[in-house]
């Protein structure tokens, strides 16, 4: 049988968890959750919003480690089996030879992609405003830095796990200074991932007439695009307003292959949403916010991490079949 | 002996549970909250804000169920004991056959009132702004709407259960597009339920020469109005605004029998205030909303429904002449 | 020949002044503006925003007179020639058996309805907040008022000079408790001037896909509405939102004759915006404002008031055939 | 040896309980918190922010018990034990025989300083606005008010508990009418405690070239300095902004003995931030603000009492010299 | 007969021009007006809201320059007939001995108050925050900075010219960082100049039941206090907010002579209100801002120098026995 | 003798005028202004913020003309002598093969480059947000559209008149949706005008310690770079927010000739800022925005165009010696 992930290949020890019985959600919570708890590092106020990926037959990752004086840094994790981690205490620094952008501030919301043999680290970074800060890595202890993507201010950068038209891609959603009301994703081009054009929007929160819905204040591309046999399977974060703040949820959307700022199908009801207590209490409440995915094509097993509260790293888990298939029946492009 | 609640008649199956020992408090909440989780339905987010009347010996109400995309419906729930509810898995319609109000596009916070023979369903509806909708049912399954009753932006609409003066009247609290910061209470006539006039300003949140209170945001109408033999027993939400957003509590009034935007007596304190996990975490923290209340005239007992945190449904409990008797001595109006 | 005008016949005395040498502007300014400026009454700061209509051969009028304790009140202003007023130096009172709509605090922005043989006054009420007052008088020396017509907040109501299928028609904007940065014009009607209802939507502000117009931010109704054969026509002001204020422009629309919330035409640009010294420099810089509209059928001239910078009053003139014209082959409904 | 805390003496019963085995915190929390509820009165809605000193061989202190009609009132309370506290159920009333400041209104974030045999008493006063309030007590019965201290708009007044260059000082966070975004401390100078002058800034939000931080929004003094061999050590808040409300935590700083204005150290990291459910979850989520703290100089333990998610009050512990060693190492001036 | 202004003696040299011809309004411009235009000083950008004394026979002031960087700084002016002014190219400067204190960065809406032999200047100082600063000079050659009278925020310090009860009394208006929307007069007492308490509050804004008046945003002393046999008269500048902006006017007031912080009358209508085009248009349109008042006791004649849209400065006139009977006549504490 | 101005060579015809007799102003207004009036063209609301180049003996240029309908268009102006334009009434339309960015939806604030034999026109652009449009013509009457140049949300970008180390160089001011309240200067990178990179930090508003000045709020370049010998002359626009607007200002830098995002003197006056009634009064009071300066460099003389008041267009005149050594005496980087 065709397998319908095409991306990343088998992953067999892909951290696992089945539907919970009597349950009939399309994504389902991890019983272990937290798996990271907010004080895994001693030297940490909280770890969360942070990206995994499979490495020497285990996981590496880079986490967002708020420190106690709620500085936000990246540090490096690493884990057996995708569930327990060990986090560094120490931030993660970047080398570069250009010495302006070498001044590196802030870290947050990283994500990880492997391409071209290297981990990309996209995440977003303070050049005199946020902007997407890019680096990769080998082995997870040497980092480089390469040129900031875009101009302030931006967030919530993704590369695609792999060129297009003989071009790199990257997701990004242009922003504000502060605590931003709006957000639509972009993709934009590149030839050699540091001079960036060709800038496309893909989608932006859901208007519908004014109707209230969990996507109505922005949205933002979560884990790296997921390749499949219909196109690039996308979780993304989408945001409410309520009378007392922001509410983070989770969806998922299906990209056209090759034109990928084509959205082919974006479910109108939220996949996550915050409603357990380690989701709805923490630094900031009510945020659920997917940052990495993990895929095994034979089994079309999909494991994500997102951060809970913005305090702690939650896990869930879905089959990629039936995800398309609720996908293509809750759709509302 | 004279009975102190007119309105409503015996209610011997009224849900019902005694003050705690060692409590004083006049409203006490029920020992199984919440009584309504927010999935008692698998296809609901939440429900909450919502309102429950006797029906054919047993209990049926209109539902604040926002779906899984946070959009915001209404639907039946029915029930044998009044705590135990089966809630319909899919959004009511109403018929209407003027085209243009027809679209229903989003409801919430419904209130139920029996009037006439027909229970009239008031709810926050959408037509180019927030307002007043108005519709009617005689059997929670066909349901008909009327014209809009008023202009946006309007919320909190809650009919009285009988004329007075040979003439319908309505209570609401003119509003703003978004999470309005002030509210007043006004009502209203109609001789037709179709054209309103003679607005009336009932009371304002409580400047109190700027002391801080737990009403001093805005207020709007809970359940339908109560008829005792000293006026309408009214209960209803107080807003205060913290530096982390906006907190509803529950309060009291009691208003004149034949002009009743001339209030008598208002609680200064309030009579419930989120202080339980389920109302102080949720879709929306720190929010205890009634929408309806039982009575049964013969033992004094009410029995309240409130949302709790945008999320589930709560009930509490009370004696009218106790709680008579404190609004008296508490009132400041 | 066919007159297009079809309301309010002959006025062979209308003011008038034709159109300036070299100009194509369907609508031109009075070379005598500000025909009443800002202390044409002593005790007044500024005259603006106003009322006139034909009156015994001459013409009467209500105003918007801002005392110099900048209090908003309304007074009576009669003229012989449509151009050359005297504005009394007192408030206009209005007499009501109702005590509590009796409190006449503020007035403004009023307009001036014959109809049924008295003359409507409607204007912007304070009854615990902004909303639509509604009066009536014979002889501009004693004034009655009735209910007010909507809950607060509410600006620009503006009565149809004739019932249409039997009701009386008034538009409104429904509005905010400050200076609201949105509006759209509705239409409510009556049986009896006293209960208003079935509310329906007739234009709200120019979206264009976020494209910069000078109708963006709101819209308001400026004079009673215009009977033609070809439908109502409509002057109305709309407001553009630059990074040091509001802009007020002026418009016009051609409404259906029987369903006027049907909108038939409405022009793209303005008819005129601010840019003489007396519109852009004054209590409000900026503002041109009309508010009352003379035609003569047999001419087919206009002749328009409008509040210049909230300071005086100015006129302009068109010739309603080259209007409507204008209208239809510059429209964007 | 000699010994680190100068004021205040031995207090061999100061409350305590030792570091958790495994905790590597500076300061931590009392394992019985909160200690007290906020409904240890039964007319409290709450109880927090408090200050406590030692008195008469136990404990007496002045606490903010917010009444259930949320009026932000002051209270006596008293203990043997320091943990357990009996907490009057009426509010404190203040003697004045000057008519005008006599008006006590609101009083709320008490602090208690001993100091020349009195037991002067510092809130957040309400006279046409938010200031200083100060009066004393002998008894913790009879209390006096003296002038307040500033104009509005002020909070956090804290007196220092001697004279320093023969004149008492104060600090204080010049604010805002409401929930104010920003705020420094400044200390300022009295020789009567009626006038006072020579205002000096002390420190203000870490800006640290826009870099999060927990203390990048405002702060604000908490306890009454303690006087150590190396100067006075001052716990107080910071406050953060997240995008759902502010988050309170704790820091400390070390001023100079003969100049506190001048900073010798200052805690980059927080000492204490709300992550425990009765920090995170209440009337205000998020909130951990220090009001008092006990020393004995013989052992040199320190016991801080805070208010936690404005609704209860916590304790936690610390040892002077361990403090004042991370304090060194920890410091970002 | 008995003269009716008390404070500082015959000015028979006081600038003058009768009111003209055809007007009854109590304060009438100069015909000569600006008197000071913005460029009267090459470096300066602006010249406005500047305080004028009788000096040696002729007339010295302190000005507020903005110079062409749009800083603002003070400068001496001179002049022989108080109307036709020299004013300096440079920065005054302040000395003073505390350090802290001495660095003088911005000045603004200077007052100069003649006490004790002194020229006292009273301004708007830049301390962490603007505050009241305090400096006096004999020559308007050196100048001797004092301590700061206030912790910020504060603006608009006005000092009585003799001391009442043997204190000396300070005006002032509690404000805000930026902006404010708010502004309440306050008094202050000191018996030093140096510490300050004994804060009574004199008046705010008017907020008459919401209705729209010339000062209902907030209000500030201008010009220093004139004692007359009636009260001490002071000018003050009150706050309209438009949708376009603020708009500054002048009113008087009577204070008690002995507890000045009782208000005997205060004027309903503006006495001036920004009408004339260097008035309406300039650096901040629709500003007019007394900071001046000269008076000759023998005439009752009274000069007043307002500030004019931030730009250049005007003067009025008007006579005292008038300005008492219109403001009896027209008050409304 | 070596001539200053390196770049675009003799214009012999340069439109100029002395400055005016007893000025000592560096850059003086030309006596014709506003040269351009807002209805230049009868379809013109108004025409400002312009580029004009030499182009065939005379000058040709593209213009902000905002039509009636007040959308924001580019249009042609054609002039022999660079006073008088001739405007055409038909707004400009790119030509492009993308159809996604072919949709030229709105175009502000242009500025014309020549380079490489073709006049480069960068405008504001409208694609999802304001970003930075990119199209060339070669004959003003074809315009071809490129790719837009960054992500929204950005304005005033500003391309080098030549390459710099082999590539292309813009500079924009990263912004917001809408009346932005920050922005500084960025430089960024492109080798083929199509992918931009390598973002480097220009400069920022002057924060000055919070002292008022012009150009506090945001700065924004202005017409394309001057060479000169000393480095690249820079005029560029800053802003002061009052309490009743934004003022927008003009000063100059000069950048490094090889790394231009170093800045090596900045004046700290303003050069020119609005003070005339063109400049003071119209669609946006007080606004003096340059866009586009011609050079001889035979006389050294320089002319600015620049738009005034949202309205018109007014030019200045400078001698670049002059205006250097101003520069550099008065720089405050």
């Amino acid at each position: 049988m065709t397998k319908t992930i095409v991306s990343d290949g088998s992953l067999p020890n892909i951290p696992w968890e089945p539907r919970p019985a009597g349950s009939s959600d399309i994504v389902w919570r991890f019983s272990k959750n937290p798996v990271i708890p907010r004080h895994a590092s001693p030297t940490a106020d909280s770890i969360y919003n942070s990206a995994v990926v499979p490495f020497k037959g285990g996981f590496a990752g880079v986490f967002r480690c708020d420190d106690r004086a709620r500085n936000m840094t990246l540090r490096v994790g690493k884990s057996r089996d995708g569930v327990n981690f060990e986090i560094s205490d120490n931030r993660l620094e970047f080398h570069s030879e250009e010495p302006e952008i070498g001044k590196f501030l802030e870290g947050y919301d990283p994500r990880v992609v492997p391409l071209d043999g290297r981990y990309y680290v996209i995440w977003c970074n303070n050049y005199h405003g946020y902007t997407i800060g890019l680096g990769w890595t080998e082995d997870f202890e040497h980092f480089n830095q390469l040129e900031n993507v875009f101009l302030p201010f931006n967030r919530n950068g993704v590369l695609f796990p792999r060129k297009i038209g003989g071009e790199y891609l990257m997701m990004s959603r242009p922003s504000y200074a502060g605590h931003t009301p709006f957000g639509d994703i972009f993709i934009s081009h590149s030839k050699d991932l540091t001079y960036w054009g060709k800038h496309r929007h893909v989608m932006g929160p859901k208007k519908d007439g004014g109707l209230v819905n969990w996507q109505m204040t922005k949205i933002g591309a979560g884990p790296y695009p997921i390749e499949t046999r219909e196109g690039w399977l996308l979780f993304y974060h989408g945001v409410l307003t309520t009378c007392n703040g922001f509410t983070y949820s989770m969806g998922a959307a299906l990209l056209d292959l090759e034109k990928p700022w084509q959205v082919r199908y974006r479910t109108r009801p939220y996949l996550l949403t915050p409603e357990t207590l380690y989701e709805n209490v923490g630094n900031t409440q009510n945020v659920l916010f997917p940052c990495a995915a993990l895929t095994d094509s034979d089994s079309g097993r999909i494991a994500l991490y997102y951060g809970a509260a913005d305090t702690c790293t939650g896990m869930a888990f879905c089959q990629v079949d039936e995800l398309l298939d609720y996908l293509k029946n809750n759709s509302d492009v």
